[in-house]
C-alpha cells in the first residue's frame, strides 16, 4: 500500500508509492522503453489499458473497444491506491496515512503522433471538457481534497510513453504549491481585496511586454518571476476559482489559446519536451474571490541542480520579456 | 546585469541571468559539452579559470601556477555579479532587484578522475574546511543574508564539467527553502522547546530503520518523508546552526561521513549522479535553537515531471527504509 508522509520540519507530504517500488539495482540505469513493440494507447489495444472509465466514442461503438476519439483509463501503475481509508497515524514526531487517492490517464486522441499543437480545436476542447468531468466526478469522493491535472510530452518531461496522454491525480492532501498560491493570493487580498491574478493581467496588458496572446476570454503570459525559460501561464481573462466551474464556450477557448501556445512554443524551440500544470482551487473551496485558476505550461530546456534543490531559488537565463517577444513572432 | 525577482503571488525570488543568457535557438537543444579538449580545471590551465579567490599550495608555489591541492575561483558564467548595489524597486505589483551576489567553483583536486568518495579524508577535510572559510569570508559583505554551498556531480545531475567541483552562491536574499526550514522549526521549537532536528535524530537512532550510519560525531539517515529515492541527509548529532562555526575536528568527521555515505551510494546505485546541499543558518542570524545544520546528498535516479513541478508533492518509488538497509549493506 503507498503511503503519504509529512515531512516533520516544512510539512511537505510526499507520496511513498510502492507499487512502483524497485530494487536498488533497478536505479543503475535509465528505465528502458520498450521501443518498437504495439502502444498500448492505441486502437486496437484498448484491452492492454486498465477498462475505460469515461470515453468520447460513436454510440454505436462498444466499450473498451475501437472506434473511440478519446479515452480516460485508470493508470496502470498508479502512484496512488485507490481503494481504502485514509487512517492518519502518527509515528513518535512523523505523520503519516494510506497512500489513497485516483491516478487516471487520458488518452488525447487515437493518433499516436498528433500532440495538443497540431490536433483539430474540438480534439483539444474534448481533452479540456474531460478534465473538468474527472474533476466534476472525483469531487463526489469524499476522500479526496484535491485533483490535479498534469501533461508529460517527451521523454526529458518525464513522459513514458510517446502516444498522446495527460494525466490527474486526486489526494486527500491540497498539495503544497496549491496551498502557498491560496496563502499567498489571500494575503493580496486581505491587503488590497482585489484578486492577485487579476492585478497581474491588468498590469501586463497595459504594460505588454510580457504577454504572448489574448484572445477567446484568455490571455497567455510569461510571468514576471518565471522559473523556467519560456514558463508560459494561461489565464481566464474573468476571475474564476475553479475549473470545474467553466462552460463549454470558456473551455474552447481555452483549447485556442494552448494550440497557439504549443504552436508558438514549438516554431520557436523546436518542439521542446514540455510540462503543463492545471492550478484550480481545491475541491472543497467553492467559489474563491482571491484566487484565479491557471495552466502552467514548461518546456523543458534547462536542468534543475543542486542550487534550485537546495534553495528554491530558480536561475533562469531567459529574461521572460525576451521570451514573450519571441514567441509572440513565432507562426502560431 | 542579472535580476532578482519575485513572484507577487507565493513570493519565491528567482534570479534572471542575463549574463548566461541565450537566444531561443540555443535552447534548441542540450548544451554541448567539449569533450576531448583540454579540462580548464586541471593543474597547467589555471589561466584557463578567473584568478585564484584562495587555493591549498605549498608556499613554494606561486597563485594560479601549478602545485596545488585545491582552488577557488569565481564562476567564469556566474548567475549573479559580484559589483554593484541592490537597488531594490517595485514596478507595479512587482518586486526586483540588482542581481548582485558572488558564484565561486572549489576546484576540490588536482586529479581529473578521483572524486569525494575516493579521494583521502585529509582532502575531503579541506574541501569542507574551504566551505567554512569562503563563508566566513563573504559574511564580511554586507550585502548577503546566504550562503549556499552545493554540488552537481555528472551531467544529469546538471555538472557542466567532468572535474571535481562544487560551488558556492552568496545572495542578498534568503533562500525560501531555508526560510521554510526556518519558519517550520521555529514552530516546532515554540511548541516544543526542542529542536526538531534533534528531535529526529533521537527518534531515528532508537528506531534504526532509517539510519545509514554514524561515526565522528556525524550521522547519516534517510528521512522519514523523502523527495527522492536514496535521499540521504548528515547531520551533527550535536546541535550547531552554523557550518562555519564548526572546528578542524568536526570537518574532519563530516568528511569521513559523506565519503561513507558516497562510497555506499557508488556500491548500491552503480556511481550514480548526485547533488548536495548545504543547509546553515543565515548569515546574520548567530547562534540559532531552532535550526540544526546539515548536508543533504541527492542521488540522481529519477525524473521530476508535470505533477511534482505542479504539486511540490513528490512521488517517491523508494521507501527510506529499504534504501537504508540497502545503504547500511554496501561496502562503505
Amino acid at each position: 500500500m503507498p503511503e503519504l508522509r509529512k515531512d516533520p520540519v516544512v510539512g511537505r507530504w510526499v507520496i511513498i508509492s510502492t507499487e512502483r517500488a524497485r530494487r536498488p539495482s533497478d536505479f543503475n540505469t535509465e528505465p528502458v522503453r520498450a521501443r518498437g513493440g504495439p502502444c498500448v494507447f492505441c486502437t486496437g489495444n484498448e484491452d492492454k489499458t486498465p477498462p475505460e472509465i469515461v470515453a468520447v466514442r460513436p454510440s454505436d461503438t462498444r466499450r473498451d473497444g475501437p472506434g473511440w476519439s478519446l479515452r480516460v483509463v485508470a493508470n496502470k501503475f498508479p502512484a496512488l491506491r485507490i481503494e481504502g481509508d485514509l487512517e492518519p497515524a502518527g509515528e513518535g514526531l512523523y505523520d503519516r496515512m494510506n497512500g489513497v487517492g485516483a491516478h487516471e490517464v487520458v488518452i488525447e486522441t487515437p493518433d499516436h503522433s498528433a500532440s495538443l499543437a497540431t490536433l483539430p480545436v474540438d480534439a483539444v476542447a474534448d481533452v479540456f471538457l474531460t478534465f473538468r468531468d474527472r474533476i466534476v466526478d472525483l469531487k463526489k469522493d469524499p476522500r479526496f481534497e484535491y485533483v490535479l491535472v498534469f501533461k508529460n510530452h517527451g521523454e526529458a518531461a518525464g513522459a513514458s510513453l510517446e502516444h498522446p496522454h495527460s494525466q490527474l491525480i486526486a489526494t486527500p492532501i491540497i498539495p503544497i504549491m496549491v496551498s502557498e498560491e491560496l496563502s499567498g493570493s489571500q494575503a493580496y487580498w486581505n491587503r488590497k481585496e482585489r484578486c492577485v491574478w487579476c492585478d497581474v493581467i491588468r498590469q501586463d496588458r497595459r504594460d505588454r511586454r510580457r504577454v504572448v496572446a489574448e484572445a477567446g476570454g484568455f490571455i497567455a503570459l510569461e510571468p514576471f518571476a518565471p522559473r523556467f525559460p519560456f514558463e508560459t501561464w494561461v489565464l481566464p481573462v474573468r476571475h474564476g476559482s475553479a475549473f470545474e466551474d467553466s462552460g463549454v464556450e470558456e473551455l474552447r477557448g481555452l483549447a485556442e489559446m494552448v494550440g497557439t501556445v504549443l504552436r508558438r512554443m514549438n516554431g520557436t524551440l523546436g518542439s521542446p519536451p514540455f510540462n503543463f500544470m492545471l492550478h484550480t482551487a481545491p475541491l472543497r473551496d467553492g467559489a474563491l474571490d482571491h484566487f484565479h485558476w491557471h495552466l502552467e505550461i514548461i518546456p523543458k530546456l534547462t536542468r534543475i541542480a543542486g542550487y534550485e534543490w537546495g534553495s528554491g531559488f530558480f536561475i533562469n537565463p531567459a529574461p521572460p520579456e525576451d521570451a514573450a517577444e519571441a514567441l509572440r513572432a513565432a507562426v502560431p
